[in-house]
C-alpha cells in the first residue's frame, strides 16, 4: 500500500488512471488528435526557428511529451518545443565561439541535456521556489521582447529573402525589396490570412450556423496543418522550390529517434553552453509553470513546482538522448489540447503515437513544405504574446515595476535574451532590497488605563521622559540593521533626557550575524553617552540566540524584560 | 547666509574649522607628524604590492589625502595607498590581456579613475545605502582571504627569492629553500621583530616607566620609519645591493606629482578594466566608511555615507590625474592618526605637506630601501586583518552567515579576488529572499468580549465555520506572495464550510505588481469554489493603488470591510 502511494507520487498519471471513465478517454482521443495535427507544423517551425534541421523539432515532439504526461502534474500541460526557448537557442548557436566547438545539433543537444541536468538539481535541492524571482513584469518583458525578435527573424522567411540580412534594422529592408521572392511572399501571406480566418471569424460563423461545437473546434484547430498541405501541394505540383526558388524544409530523415550518447564526450563543450543552458532550463520552467497553473486553476486542479521540475528535467534529458532539442510547455498548443477537451495526459500519448506514425512513414511528403508557411505559423502563434499593452497597465499601478519591465523588453533587443532577462532580474532584486531595507520601526507609549502600546503617531498614549520605547516591527538582517540603528541613534540624540531605551521584539523572530555585530555596537555608543540599552518581549528562538553569545553581558546593566508594560514599570521604579 | 551652509554641506572642513581651537591644532600637529612618518614606509610598500613603482605609492598619498580632507565627513580617517585595494590591483595587472593594453601604471591609473566616476556616479543615485547589501559575515570573509593572499604575495620578499615563484602552494617553498637569500631573510626578521617588540612590548615598558603617553606614541609610531632607516642605512653602507644582490626600491623620480590627462584616450583599455574598477571601488568604499564609522562612534561623530562617495570618488579621480593608484581609507593609518590625538583632517593636510617635503627633497635616500623590510612593515599591518575565529563564533551564532563567511573566504583564495566577493554576495542575498520568502500569516479569531483579534494558535478566540480570517503581516511581493496564495488556498480548501475569506491586511503597506496579479487570480479561484475574497483593515495607500485598477469591480460581491469587526458582524448578518 504504501508502494502504491509512492509510485503514484513520483507518476502523477497513475492517481488519473485510477479513476479513468469513457467520457474522459472520449475527450482525450479527439484532443490528442487534434493536438497532433498540430504537432508536425509546430515541430518543424520551432526547429527552423531555432536555425536546427526539422527532424530535431519532431523529436523534441516525441520523447519528451510521453515523459512529461508520466511524470508532470499538469493533466492538459503539452510539452515539446517552444518558440521561445527556439530563439533562445537560435541566438546561443549564432555565436562563433559556440559554432567552433561542434555542429549546432550537437550543440543544441547539449543544451537540452544539461538544462535538464540544471532542472533536476534545482528539484533535489528542492529550489521550485526560488524561481518565484522571477516577477511577472520581468517574464512580461521579457516574453514580449523575445516575441518581437521572433517577429522580426521570420520576416526574411515570409518574403522569401535569403538568410535574414536586416536583423533589427527595419530601415535595411527597403534596400532588399528588389530580392522579394513574390512567390514566397504571396504563399506566406496567403497563409497568414488563411489562418487568420480559422482563427476566430470562422468559427463565429459556423457557430451562428449552429454546427456542432466538436466540429468547429477540429476544423478551426487544424488550419495550420490545412495551410501546409495546400501551400506545400502547390510548391511540389509546379515545383516551384526549382523554378521560383521557394525557399522549402528539404529532406527530412525517416523513422523514429535512436538513442545516442554519443553528446558527452567534450567538457569545454559543455563549459561553454552551460549559462546558456541555466537561462534556457530556467525560462523553460517558469512559463512551463505558468502556463500549467493557467489551464490547472480553470479546472481546480493542482500543480505541484517541486515535481514539475523533476518531470520538465527528465523530459530534457529525453529530448538530449532522443537528438531533440530544448523542451517546455507550450502556450498555443496546452490551450488547443485543453480547449479540445483534453482531460488527462493521456491525450498526449494519444498525439505522441500519432505524431510516431507520422514521422516513421509520412517524412517523404514534408519535403516541399514552403518555409514561408512556416514563418506565417509562428507568427501567429507569437503575437499575443507580445503585450506592449501590459507596460502600460504597469506603469499606472507601480513606476517600479513598469520600468523593470520596459528596461527586460528593451535589454532583450538591445543587448541580448540572457543579458536582457538578467538585467531585469538583477534590477527586481536590488529594488526589492531597497524597498525592504526601510522596515516600519514605531515610537510607542502606552494607552492609559491599559497595557497596551501603541505607536505615538497614531494614539494618544501616555510616554516617559528618560525612557524610549521603539517597536521593530521587522527581522533584523544586513539590508535593514543600519536604518534601524540610524532610526534609534537619531531619537535618542534628540531628546536628551533619555536614559533608557527600550527596543520591543515582538516582531522580530530573526536576527542576523550582522544585524548582531551592529547591536553590539549600538551598545557601546549608547554606553558612551550614559545611555543604556534593554530589550523587551524577545521570542523564544532570539532570546536562545543571544543566550549563546556574550550579548546579554554587553548588555549589562541593561536587561532583557517580558513585557513592555514590566520594562516600564521597573526602569521607572529605579529612577525614583 | 544660505551660502555659506550650502558651501559648509559639500566641504565639511570648514563646520570644523569654525571652531578650530589651539588644543586641537595641537592635536593636529602631533598626530600629522606621526602619520607623515608613516606614510612613505606605507606608500613606497604597497605600491609594490599592487606591482607598481614606489613612486605611485607616493603620489596615491598626496593629494586623494588632501581632497578627502576637505571633502570627507570622517575628521580622522587617512585615506591613501590602502593593502587590500593594493592586491587588487595586483591580480587585475598580472593579467596577459590586460597587460596587452597598455603599461601597468596606465592601467592602475584608469582603474583608480574609474573607480572615482563609479563613486561618483552612486553619489548622484543617492546609492550609499546600496552597500549595505554586503554583509559583515561576507566582508570578513572576503578581507580574512584577500589578507592571506597579501601574506603569501610577501614571503617571496621576506626571503630574498626572486619573484613570487609558488602563489599558493606552500609545499613548493621546500623546492625554493636553497634559494633563500639569508642576509635578505636576517634584514626581514630583524624588522619584523623590531616592529612586534615596538607595537606593545615596548610602549608597556615605557608605560611603567612612567613616561609621558605623547613621548611613548611617537616611540612607538615611527617604528616602521627607524625600521627602514636602519636597514636602508646597512644596505647603503655595505653596498648589500651590489654585493649580496639585496633587492631594494630603486630609484625614485624626485619632485610632486605633474597633473596630466593623457591616460584618457584607450576606450577598450577602459571597457576591459571596467568591471575590476567596480569592485575595487565598491570595496574601497565598504572598508573606508566601516572604518570611519569605528573612530566616529568613539568621537560620537557622524559619518554621512552619501557625502563619502563623494569625497572617496573625487580622492580616486584625483589619484588618476596626479599619477597615483586607487586610494581608501586605511585601518593601520587611520588608527595611528586617531591614537595619535588627531582633532580634524587639520592632521591630515599636515601630513601631506610633510609627505610632499619629503618627495621633492628625499627621494634619493629611499633608493637603497631593503624590500624586505617593506614585507615586514606590510606583514604586520595585514595580520590583524585574517579573522580566522571570527567564523567560528559566526558558526555558533548562524550557520548560513557562517557558511557565506567561509565560501567568501574560499572563493577569493581559490577563484580569485573579485569572484570571491561576487559569490559571497550572491549567496547572501539568495538566502535573503529565500527567508523573506516565508513572511509570517496568522489565522486570528476574536477575544471574547473585546473587539482584539488574535492568532488562533496562541490564544482562546472565536471563530466562525463559514468565515476564515487571515492576518498577512508583511508586504506582498513577488518574494512571497506564492507562499501567501498556497497557504489561503490551502486553508480554504481544508474546511468545506467556508464561504467568506477576510484578509485583514494591517500590516501590509505595499503590494508589487505581482502580488497584486496573484491576489486577482485568487479572486477568480475561490469564486470558481462559490468562496467570496474580502478584505480588511486595508491602508490607505494601498486602497489608491487597488482603486486605481479594477480589482475592487473583480472583487465583488467580496467588499472591504474598515475592521476586522465590521467584517464579521456584516458577513455573519448576510449569512442568516
Amino acid at each position: 500500500m504504501t508502494h502504491k502511494i509512492h509510485f503514484a507520487r513520483y507518476f502523477p498519471i497513475l492517481q488519473c488512471l485510477k479513476n479513468y471513465t469513457k467520457q474522459d478517454f472520449n475527450g482525450d482521443i479527439f484532443a490528442g488528435i487534434i493536438t497532433a495535427i498540430l504537432l508536425v507544423p509546430q515541430g518543424i517551425a520551432y526547429a527552423m526557428l531555432a536555425g536546427l534541421p526539422a527532424e530535431v523539432g519532431l523529436y523534441a515532439s516525441i520523447l519528451p511529451a510521453a515523459i512529461y504526461a508520466l511524470l508532470g502534474t499538469s493533466k492538459t500541460l503539452s510539452v515539446g518545443p517552444v518558440s521561445i526557448a527556439a530563439i533562445m537557442i537560435a541566438s546561443v548557436l549564432s555565436l562563433p565561439e559556440i559554432n567552433a566547438l561542434g555542429s549546432p545539433v550537437e550543440n543544441a543537444i547539449i543544451l537540452a541535456a544539461e538544462g535538464g541536468l540544471i532542472l533536476l538539481l534545482m528539484a533535489l535541492l528542492r529550489m521550485g521556489s526560488l524561481v518565484n524571482f522571477i516577477s511577472h513584469p520581468v517574464l512580461t518583458g521579457f516574453t514580449s521582447g523575445a516575441a518581437i525578435l521572433i517577429v522580426l527573424s521570420q520576416i526574411p522567411h515570409l518574403l522569401g529573402l535569403p538568410k535574414n540580412p536586416c536583423g533589427m534594422h527595419l530601415a535595411c529592408y527597403s534596400e532588399y525589396l528588389p530580392h522579394i521572392n513574390l512567390i514566397a511572399t504571396s504563399l506566406g501571406a496567403g497563409s497568414l490570412i488563411f489562418l487568420i480566418l480559422f482563427s476566430t471569424p470562422l468559427p463565429a460563423l459556423l457557430k451562428k450556423l449552429n454546427l456542432n461545437q466538436t466540429l468547429i473546434t477540429g476544423i478551426s484547430k487544424s488550419a495550420p496543418l490545412m495551410a501546409v498541405i495546400l501551400t506545400t501541394g502547390i510548391v511540389a505540383l509546379y515545383q516551384l522550390s526549382e523554378t521560383e526558388h521557394i525557399a522549402i524544409v528539404g529532406q527530412i530523415q525517416a523513422g523514429l529517434p535512436i538513442m545516442h550518447y554519443s553528446f558527452i564526450k567534450n567538457i569545454t563543450q559543455w563549459q561553454a553552453l552551460l549559462p546558456s543552458a541555466f537561462f534556457i532550463a530556467i525560462i523553460a520552467y517558469v512559463e512551463s509553470v505558468a502556463i500549467a497553473k493557467v489551464t490547472a486553476n480553470l479546472r481546480n486542479e493542482k500543480i505541484d513546482p517541486n515535481q514539475e521540475l523533476v518531470a520538465l528535467g527528465a523530459a530534457n534529458l529525453g529530448t538530449a538522448f532522443s537528438g531533440g532539442m530544448s523542451v517546455a510547455g507550450g502556450f498555443s498548443r496546452t490551450m488547443v489540447n485543453f480547449t479540445a477537451g483534453a482531460r488527462t495526459q493521456v491525450a498526449t500519448l494519444i498525439a505522441v503515437m500519432i505524431l510516431s506514425i507520422a514521422v516513421i512513414f509520412f517524412t517523404e511528403q514534408f519535403t516541399y513544405i514552403p518555409k514561408a508557411t512556416l514563418a506565417a505559423i509562428i507568427l501567429l502563434a507569437i503575437f499575443p504574446l507580445i503585450k506592449l499593452t501590459d507596460i502600460y497597465k504597469t506603469w499606472q499601478y507601480d513606476r517600479g515595476d513598469a520600468i523593470a519591465e520596459i528596461t527586460t523588453l528593451l535589454g532583450v533587443l538591445i543587448l541580448g535574451i540572457e543579458e536582457g532577462i538578467a538585467f531585469g532580474v538583477a534590477i527586481t532584486i536590488l529594488s526589492y532590497l531597497r524597498r525592504t531595507s526601510r522596515p516600519h520601526i514605531a515610537i510607542v507609549g502606552r494607552i492609559e488605563g491599559t497595557e497596551h502600546f501603541r505607536n505615538i503617531k497614531r494614539h494618544p498614549v501616555k510616554t516617559w521622559e528618560h525612557i524610549l520605547l521603539v517597536r521593530i516591527d521587522e527581522n533584523i538582517s544586513f539590508a535593514n540593521v543600519s536604518y534601524i540603528i540610524d532610526f534609534i541613534e537619531r531619537e535618542t540624540f534628540n531628546n536628551p533626557e533619555t536614559k533608557q531605551v527600550v527596543l520591543i521584539f515582538s516582531s522580530v523572530s530573526y536576527i542576523d550575524t550582522t544585524a548582531f555585530e551592529a547591536l553590539e555596537n549600538l551598545i557601546k555608543v549608547l554606553k558612551s553617552h550614559a545611555i543604556c540599552l534593554n530589550l523587551a518581549e524577545v521570542k523564544g528562538p532570539v532570546m536562545d540566540k543571544l543566550e549563546q553569545t556574550h550579548f546579554l553581558k554587553q548588555l549589562k546593566p541593561g536587561r532583557v524584560f517580558l513585557q513592555t508594560s514590566e520594562a516600564v514599570a521597573k526602569l521607572n521604579a529605579a529612577k525614583s
